[in-house]
């Protein structure tokens, strides 16, 4: 049991039945379109059994600390971004070129063992990236459909809508500014942290407990371009919602950068039977991770060499691994991160106190700060 | 000017405009994420400039045919369809490895090609592919953006919710289909023709309908797996609102036949300037349409060695495809594929006879079906 089970156990065991329920609905719906179907819905399944279910976790304890009670409708809305967060995995896995996910093969490798061990015709890779396309995106239409049929009012949906927009216009743009980055060769400490913002920061942390406060009236929608709010996403009177908008930002930001952070550790240092990634991932696929931008900063030349080395080699073995460790922990920067997420953590959970979220979700939130970011993940 | 231009154009402009207006909204949201954004931002408005606006027209005139009035409301909602339209152009793109799209690079090239030029880090293709993934999620989630910020009320929008979700669920089913039966090597005229119904034909007639007679209050849900409907889809009373759907079925499934296959038709025969997309490119791609499995029913030995020789021939050049051409004509099935075009047009058009549509909007609909379907798209 770590820190913060309880938070987070609260929701989970719940909205893991909620999308089992929207997940064994829509089986029938793509069963009706033909039995081929079945390993896609299967597949699905599959992928939603696993995760930590954190960002409806956070829209969960955002709601109930604007005043929300505790119910079933915010469940299946939280629930929803699960249904986004597992489209934009598989996604994202492809992109990456993956090969593993939550301890299975990832879903375009899935799909192209099957086209390759049956002998159909065609690529099997091609297949496979097909298939994750397709499914990635059904489950990203999915989350409007959950959202819309969590059973809450229509007046809180409405207040919710803008937020759910602007998260995932957000975590979009943050992959696009990631996936340039690495084509530019932007190895920046402040260009990796402008994308674990948008990517991380934003998408699993602040806008979530935004969501939550949003649907339980007393959140303001999210922050138009030129600063303004924007019309629709505001509930309630201006003042209290933005104190509890802005207190839900302040903790939120640096909380996800010290989970980001804590993530690019495990991304190299983690234990695949933890991660449910092979041991030094990153590294292999050459991510470019604020960790590695620190330890390129304060590298020696022999330490630049052996990161520049290993970085996206794809072979990289166990020996490499150790290696590129050795030089990583050598250049200060997994201690360097540990500062910082410690850091961050104290100051999210600083910003709770006198922030206007209500006592037992504020209780929740801090026990999270340290449940989404601790050594054992 | 084709028949039916006038039902159709109508529709475009105001579209247009409705599309021109929200994606500069977004383009703010994505600037303010990073001036890197502003190459994404611009493909996008680039790609959304083209485009018949079938499905919103269908929308529109299922919205109007149901009583709905002429506002701007309606439009807006129906152009929403236009950004889930383009998401998925994207990723099919990307799927069949199109180098085209509406006359220009399909987006994974122009990316691709941004990528070689400058020598950016990695592999262009894999950076093109990056970014057609991501680009194609963000216009797949404004849809749902644009939809529930169209201005229509939250009844409206709330009895519309449910045939958008199951329109897109069979979209991307449809396509799962196709990608296993292109695979498993299913070359039956009637798988063929199962993957028309839920690519083609509920997609882009039956369910663009559906939705604007649902939004008008006249229109039911979708059918659920079961057979019975979907709760929360149907508005007003069953009677005359099961008429009316099951009317827009009646016209929308053979007419998506007939729009399919003249598709079918013009991906061999087609004149580029016309299709934009390089001529025979459908051979080209190795497309398992209709027009093909019905060729290779009734083809001579001699004739399916030359479909077989050029089918997924990514080098087929002009000598290789008029051989081609020829070789299918020669089986008679394009001669086939327009007596059925007839037929089903013909069956249309008389599911209109009779139907409780509003009288403007049956005459639209009727000079929608001919214009959908003539030889010159």
């Amino acid at each position: 049991m770590t820190p913060g089970s309880a938070a987070l156990g609260h929701v989970r065991d719940r909205v893991d039945r909620a999308l089992q329920d929207f997940v064994g609905q829509q089986r029938g719906v793509l069963l009706a379109a033909g039995d081929d179907l079945r390993l896609g819905a299967e597949s699905i399944a599959g992928l939603l059994a696993g995760g930590k279910r954190l960002r409806p976790a956070f829209c969960y304890w955002g709601w109930r600390g604007a005043g929300g009670p505790d119910c079933p409708q915010i469940i299946n809305a939280a629930a929803a971004l699960e249904l986004l967060h597992a489209g934009a995995l598989i996604h994202d896995d492809l992109m990456d070129a993956s090969d593993t996910r939550r301890g299975q093969p990832s879903l375009h490798r899935q799909f192209e063992a099957r086209h390759a061990a049956r002998g159909w015709y065609g690529s099997a890779e091609a297949f496979g990236m097909g298939v994750a396309i397709l499914l990635g995106d059904l489950l990203i239409c999915w989350t409007d459909e959950m959202f819309h049929a969590s059973g809450l009012p229509g007046d809180a949906l409405r207040r919710g809508r803008p937020v759910l927009d602007r998260m995932r216009t957000e975590v979009f743009a943050g992959q696009y500014l990631d996936l340039l980055g690495q084509a530019t060769g932007d190895e920046t400490v402040a260009g990796a942290l402008r994308v674990v913002e948008f990517k991380t920061a934003k998408y699993t942390i602040e806008r979530p407990l935004h969501l939550g406060a949003a649907l339980a009236s007393a959140g303001p929608g999210p922050a138009s371009p030129d600063g303004g709010r924007i019309e629709g996403g505001a509930g309630g009177t201006a003042g209290s919602d933005g104190t509890l908008a802005a207190a839900y930002t302040a903790y939120g930001l640096p909380l996800g950068i010290a989970f980001q952070l804590r993530d690019d550790i495990l991304g190299v240092f983690g234990d695949p039977a933890q991660t449910g990634k092979p041991a030094g991932d990153d590294v292999r696929e050459g991510k470019r991770t604020v960790l590695l931008a620190i330890a390129r900063d304060r590298a020696t030349a022999a330490q630049a060499q052996v990161i520049d080395r290993y970085l996206g080699d794809p072979l990289l073995d166990e020996a490499g691994t150790a290696e590129v460790r050795a030089a990583i922990t050598g250049t200060g920067a997994v201690a360097e991160c540990e500062r910082m997420i410690g850091r961050h953590v104290g100051e999210a959970i600083g910003a709770l106190e006198g922030a206007p979220v209500a006592g037992e979700a504020k209780e929740a939130l801090a026990e999270l700060a340290v449940a989404a970011t601790a050594r054992d993940g």
